[in-house]
């Protein structure tokens, strides 16, 4: 009889060149966005008003592009994840079009790499993967790399194929997502801050001062919000016997927690325009309190645009450590408190 | 000067006869659609994207089953359940016309049934109770039969009527929630699971795999959500003088975990079409964690279609305990790990 | 370099006259008002139900009023509040227009008066506050004054000017928000209560009877729903080493719960028209349970209209103490149990 559960795939299981149509497609509606708002407080005026959004030329509030991300992202778990003993990394995530209340998000993923572990218990699987909306239309691609296990030990090794991935987008291909703005329409006073383009300095450092503290309840509504099927997110039985002894945080709670944080110092970089690479540093557990600071990598203007710039930023993340002392990296090692080490791109009114 | 507050009804108070229309009317809402994602992680595709359940007929994607019943009984509660001591069976339920966002749902229940116990505290009530829909349309009803407490001992006891309930709804009885579908636009890769109607086997058994740990947070949102108004879910100051210690956990919370954890086994089964009968074995608490594995105890054709077939399932819940070996009941005992025995028939695809 | 981040406003930087446009506007859904369903289980059968609004003369179900406040109210933190030690008082608040799922709120305040304390580190606001629609029609103003700190002790004190503030509206001040109903579409059975205007005696106290058990995800979720910023709410890491050893629980989350609870007493009191105004007796933390019971302090007609009444009530809710006998206020002390003491006209049908 045909198992009727779903075992995940295990290392064995992709070939390079692969194409996966992930199950379930999602519509995404102003439920998700006040679900969205409530975990995380999100104040970003053009996600959080239409009048504000319509003001400079959206015909309504667009949903927060790492709702998008995390919606896109859960599809492809239960296919490229459950049998993940790591989520490693991050690359050229790009956000292509924006996504409005009402659409539904589908995705699908294209192995491109593979490595096996020398090992011989798993491997590295590469994949792009990429969100759509009902039309067909490209809302989001990016690259994640994530060890997964062997089934079987003796199944042969494939040929090792490891892609090039970009340490950043380039500016060029930020943008798409935001339609040209009509800037007359961008009040400051409602945005939250008079901080433009050319106020952020490559080198500034920002502390984002506030900090938030996540409970259970929250990172499993989150989770489960995305249709996200990590086992590690939501079986004390299970996970209480482990490693860790307790639930692990989707790592993309983290992302959306220091992005909300990142308000408080950046409340005009609206869209996040690229995931240019990201490190879950450390996990994060139920009763921690999550603070931030930011790095301005780069600034570039998006060539033909006048209405808005590009800043590059590095959001590190720490658990139970306010960060006015900005907490970072020395060498290879990071401070004991980092949890989150991500650069990406952000677009900001010039 | 009239009572203003709410005493519900208590044993005596009940006559076989009595037709009870409930308070609070409710629109169903595509924020109720996103929380009922966040509380359970649902995946089913026809509930989860307008894209795909019009893709095969719907207007646009219908809400849970499962959350219209939870909406509808958490009216009855303060008419029939307020004063309640067990709940002690569901029978008959049948889901009669789809449900979607903007609906407004409200119940009517009616007393069929009355037996005072011996003890002459307390008897059981049966009623009908039915939801329906702002046009006057039934989109569910069912039986469920309560222990209610008496105010006064001394009040006589009613002639005693027990209701003949079905053991399991005929497969004729089903379907009418569920347009005919146009199966061209079932996709399988986006439902999640290959397997249709013909590839279930009466006996045949499948652990759900997953499980979810419930927190008090979740419950109470699930339950407020519903507008249910049982005490013991909500008052941690008194339940904690009380038998258990603890907050008891709305038992059709359970039900909903369970209906989502299937998904993993039944993903193509996306509507359930009745409720023949369950048991809430054991209550549940906080911080334990669900599991959950169904029987198929039943396959039939819906007569004059062809769309679809009824698989009647059973599905057991457990707490603290994976269910890989099928926890089960040995005579009147249940493994001490179950909390919910549910009999219900579900609709797939042939 | 110019500070990105908010520091607030120390006493010293308010000004009598000053005119603050606050950051974010919020475009209020139907998600949120499920949100607010889950976290309060409130059952007003205007707001929960389409179809008995547009019975009665609405266009369709408003939004919860408390909803509004606290949307509003959650605008003036980062600009009034920020740097508070205690929120004293409000008063004369009145809900001026309805609003719909798809309205866009934002807000405004202007320093009504300034007085600083004895001691020199700290001065009290006076802020009138208004919330307006998409459209510019205010739908809710209010007074709160606040202790706030300054920044440096030694800038000079402003000339004390404390406004005069009304103990109650009068009932020529209210509805404006509730068009004249037509009450032939108020059906008892559907609210929940056949106690109308002239069935409430003043005088009259009602034990709500229900409590509810607050979590601290619960209270986070709603705090930032209403994209409330204030720090106290939600970092335990730094809330642990401060007064009180944990997060503190938003005061206006305690109202809503209060007025959640105060429906089983006051089913058919569908609309809040004033706050008059309230006070935080003591704060409200996590795994505590909250009570109320009120009291009628005036019953007024409407100038002009037959449809609705007015009721002046007085809320008390307690903690981990229910309510029966009216734990109340005796000389300037309350009941170590009291957490909230509010004053408010509510609209019921005559």
């Amino acid at each position: 009889m045909m198992s009727k559960t779903n075992k995940g795939n295990f290392f064995e299981d992709f070939k390079v060149g692969q194409v996966i149509r992930h199950a379930t497609p999602r519509t995404v509606t102003v439920g998700d966005v006040s679900l969205y708002s409530a975990l995380y407080g999100t104040r970003f005026a053009v996600q959080s008003a239409d009048s504000f959004a319509q003001g400079i030329g959206y015909p309504r509030a667009p949903v927060d592009d790492l709702l998008t991300f995390h919606v896109v992202f859960g599809k492809t778990v239960p296919d490229i994840s459950l049998n993940a003993v790591a989520n490693l990394g991050y690359a050229g995530g790009r956000f292509l079009a924006p996504v409005f209340p009402g659409d539904t998000l589908s995705a699908v993923s294209e192995v491109i790499g593979l490595k096996e572990n020398s090992n011989g218990q798993s491997g590295v699987v590469y994949v792009r993967s990429t969100g759509f909306n009902q039309d067909g239309v490209e809302v989001l691609d990016y690259v994640r790399w994530v060890m997964v296990r062997k089934a079987n030990p003796a199944s042969p090794a494939p040929e090792p194929v490891v892609p090039k991935l970009p340490a950043a987008l380039a500016a060029d291909a930020l943008g798409s997502a935001v339609p040209v703005l009509t800037l007359e329409g961008w009040r400051d006073d409602l945005s939250g801050s008079t901080a433009r383009f050319s106020d952020y300095k490559v080198g500034e450092r920002i502390d984002h001062v506030d900090g938030t503290t996540v409970e259970e309840a929250e990172h499993m509504l989150a989770t489960r919000l995305y249709q996200n099927t990590a086992k590690v997110h939501f079986n004390q039985f299970t996970e209480g016997q482990g490693r860790f002894g307790r639930r692990l945080i989707y790592g993309g709670h983290v992302i959306s927690i220091a992005r909300a944080l990142s308000f408080n110092g950046l409340a005009n970089a609206f869209h996040v325009a690229a995931i240019n690479g990201g490190r879950h540093v450390a996990p994060l557990f139920a009763g921690l309190t999550v603070h931030a600071w930011s790095e301005i990598l780069d600034a570039q203007p998006l060539p033909g645009r006048e209405d808005v710039g590009a800043l590059r930023v590095r959001t590190v993340a720490t658990k139970d450590r306010p960060t006015a002392d900005f907490p970072n990296k020395a060498g290879e090692d990071y401070d004991p408190s980092v949890i989150l080490d991500l650069d990406y791109w952000v677009l900001i009114p010039r």
